[in-house]
């Protein structure tokens, strides 16, 4: 590989940006190659970042011009572009979910488990500080055996109709997040359980969706975990996780525009909303998920989330819908 | 009723010495008949607050001396000492719960219905001040739509393997506050699932119960309901409440012996532990629990949980237990 | 002494109902005597918590059925009943100040230092228990060396005019606590620097006294202690205080009414402002100064503030008008 | 000036490598010119961030390739630079101080008045985000009245003998910062009070300085302003400020580097320690520092603090020595 890492983009929409805006803050990676089947698009994020511009991604892998690749393009286009990749022999950094289908992801999943290259998944999360500091210091043995862990994950407000009705339903497409954290902490998952609710939103109804939701799932070593999702929250971005063990307790407080309280005769210890917008909230995930991957595939050694990772967060999802829809707990045991 | 409220306390343990001694500290209530089986018990309280001893219950119901008798003694008698309190006419605040079993607590449904007297459950949770905050902010509509509520409720460390023995399990003997504080909410529940676990007492597993559960319950609106508990916690009692509605959320925090923080090289905003002792945590809420009895007898106006209130958590705690067991969702609609 | 300590109250204005209520809690101890030359008032706090009603203080004296007298009429009868006190052999807790007047004060100093009884002065916030946390944590060396304190002190709403007109000043009525406080963890102060200004109170003004001050302060080791003072607040009594040492620093936050906090596209962790009233703020101080006092009379052992205290806070409050009225800072050496 | 503003860079030390970043992520700035009678500082800025390199001041202003200078360089040489940015119209931003001596300072100031470029003051933490959010709220009349200012401000640890030596003492060193932050708030400051000590550092006294200090100061409002600082924290950068009016307070917190609570038998709520060093305590507002004077300099709308602001915390720091020095308040009415 050359000294400078060279990165291709697939996708030029809202994550795109944030990977291309990623690349340009990374020393030591170049932005080269961008492609977007909407021209107008790609044009933009090269006018800002560099690179040259491509339609088609075959011609991001044929160019010649990329050691790694970013997907960030729609679902549906991942497990093609997966293995496109796997083929020309190119890193890939691939924006969660793999697939929305369990079958489709399946299909790839012995040619990824025997590819020569790094395939990431954009679990961004895992990246974040805060959780990441959690997880280190549990891994450490600070908090003795770990017992419990509760994620809160509120979005501020749900998606547009339109996106809902392609969106795989909530489990698929915003708790899923929250399994990785999950499996962040406790990968080996054994039981999930779940309730989901119409409370707010008729429009997610009308989809046949939930707008709030309760998973409980059980781990092989008995851990217990508890995550609550609402599509919406007042209060801006809702980002909470609880981690139990033995000796003790860590837990990651929402992340606060600033730090300054108002006292008055209203109330005090007052602060502003948190953010209302997963980019800002998670600006610092996205960068480093990325330095993480260049790294990785610097040195060759993978700490990002894998292909199988990322199957192993839609199998809890189909198992969390089924577990809704059927009132029974699903057993995951063997089948991550 | 004489104007000074007189109090007959029935057992005389851990329990029965705080309301004794939150008699004493109310005004207009008097501590008139202690009894207790074990007589040094009554008269160690009856020396400390006042009273006449007795050690048989229906000496306290005979003794034309009491207008309202408290109910401290062994799970077992409450029953049958509710049942004497409706046929004397005289108010009862009992301990919870009624009985660990439902049978019984249904032989005497009927009759507590029809009775003239006041019966409360010793539902003490309620009275925090804290929790009854939110409970009155949220019924004022605060929050819009109630939609989530989230329990955490973890002891500071386990019963002893003889107490676990007969304890009825963790759902009937310790989550039931928990489900009488999700009522206190959310009184109408449809659906309960639980999950329970063994993750730190081999003597909790020996008697064949959980040391650590989750539950996740539903309302007819939908609401959510989610409750987290563990019979330890290395940093002392940990009871926490969040209320998530459409108009934003109240969270009870820990209550916190002091109000003193540590700055060091070792970390920042440090506190002392909170309180290892339920009595120690609950005291205004015991104290509370009583005022606001005394003040219902008198004005005839029932405030404090009741009979129905204590049957109503026990079926949701069968009804966890059997979740837990056989992994489905237990419909509880119409049950309660 | 008797078994129970037998307490005679003289004053039973708003400060001395407080007493009584504390010593109505406190075991083994018993009101006996109370007095007011404003006989209704008297017979009040009789009604409630007991005790004979006379309604001159030489009764109480004279009476034989007192071990200790507590003080709580107007300021300027202070120093004689300490006077008559110590004539009578009856131990006296005296509110603050002993006097407005140092020459008075300094009348009584040779008589109180030779005297066998005990001489407590009413500074109750060295008995709040984040203060006098912070304090034993400071003697026992958790800080290290003590290099700075910070006391920000501001009360709620200012005193009327007319209690204005006969306070002796901000420094004397309001700061001698704060003064306490800093003797409380630096008691050897050697100068005294003060910056007063009005900028809310014209009535304060007209009176020719201060509304808001500075205090800054040294301790012979250098220690050096600011005190900030406001005769109002919006968001109720605000009582904090910061001692900072060499390896670190303890910081007493407010207290505050509950744990609930509000979060809303308003602002997040918004809880109810603190409390408007000292006596509330203060109720578990009061309690515990009294108790201490009882045990030290009990006991032999004084750990109260005495009456030098009380003079040494007059001194530093009188250096403080002095100072912010030359504009000089002004040398306690040796005179405390 | 050309579309893209051209920054030369004089000084390339610790606060100069600050400056070059901040450049190199200021879109639409970019670095011609770096500076260093030392050589290789300046190759090692221009290699990491673009630029000429020069080793004499005189061909920055010479080189017609620089629309602003950001000076860097040590104290002594600021007033010179200044001059000759003024001589060759060219924008300036230059590090705090002006200079220790306020005749030379003086010297320039009716030049600098008359000059035709921006002249700006590096006092970076006007553009912390915490402190100039409190400042626009203040500004804004969130607080009515403002009445009190307290800022708390702690070194992590002292610099070395060798800077002490040289370093103008504490007030003009350290305590200038908060000079300038007092002015920031209240422009129009009348009066000076400081007390000085040395309780920890063998070597700061052996210069004849101070290692704590207390300053208290009035504005011609009445309003009242405390600093309180020292050389050295156990627990990192303490950076706090409470801006207290009639109408309420607001209060910035220390900046932690992350969200996470550790709760457990030794404490809870306890947070990873702030910052150690002031480069990463105060990223953001170096960025924006320099951010708000590129866009000041565009537009011609200066807000940065000027060099009138410059010399007016000299004259406070100068003020705040004799005070320390001789006990008296000074009045600095009409210096400003």
């Amino acid at each position: 590989m050359s000294e400078i890492v060279r990165v291709g983009l697939i996708g030029t929409g809202r994550i795109g940006q944030v990977h291309a805006l990623s690349v340009a803050n990374t020393s030591g990676a170049e932005l080269t190659v961008v492609c977007d089947t909407f021209v107008d698009g790609a044009n933009a994020v090269a006018a800002l970042y560099g690179g040259r511009v491509v339609t088609d991604p075959a011609d991001v892998f044929a160019s010649g011009e990329v050691d790694l690749v970013i997907v960030a393009s729609p679902t549906s286009t991942h497990v093609d572009l997966i293995n496109q990749a796997i083929d020309a022999g190119i890193h890939v950094l691939c924006e969660k979910p793999i697939d929305l289908d369990i079958d489709r992801v399946d299909s790839l999943r012995a040619k990824a488990a025997a590819a020569d290259i790094h395939i990431a998944l954009g679990f961004n999360r895992r990246f974040d500080p805060n959780f990441a500091g959690i997880n280190a210091r549990v891994a450490a043995g600070e908090l003795g055996t770990l017992e419990q862990l509760i994620i809160i994950s509120r979005d501020p407000a749900p998606a547009p109709q339109s996106y809902i009705a392609v969106s795989g339903g909530i489990f698929r497409d915003m708790t899923i997040h929250d399994f990785d954290m999950a499996r962040f902490f406790v990968p080996d998952i054994v039981e999930v359980t779940a309730t989901g609710s119409n409370v707010f939103s008729d429009y997610i109804k009308e989809e046949g969706d939930f707008d709030s939701v309760l998973v409980q799932m059980k781990g092989r070593g008995g851990e217990l975990i508890s995550i609550v999702n609402s599509r919406h929250s007042s209060f801006g971005y809702d980002q909470r996780l609880e981690a139990f063990g033995s000796d003790g307790m860590l837990y990651a407080h929402n992340v606060a525009p600033n730090t300054v309280a108002k006292y008055s005769a209203a109330g005090v210890e007052d602060r502003t909303p948190y953010m209302e917008f997963f980019l800002e909230r998670y600006a610092t995930a996205y960068q480093q998920e990325l330095a993480v991957f260049i790294d990785g595939v610097r040195t060759g050694t993978m700490t990002n989330p894998t292909f199988e990772d990322g199957r192993a967060a839609l199998v809890l999802a189909n198992a969390a819908l089924e577990s809704a829809t059927t009132g029974r707990s699903v057993s995951v045991d063997g089948k991550l």
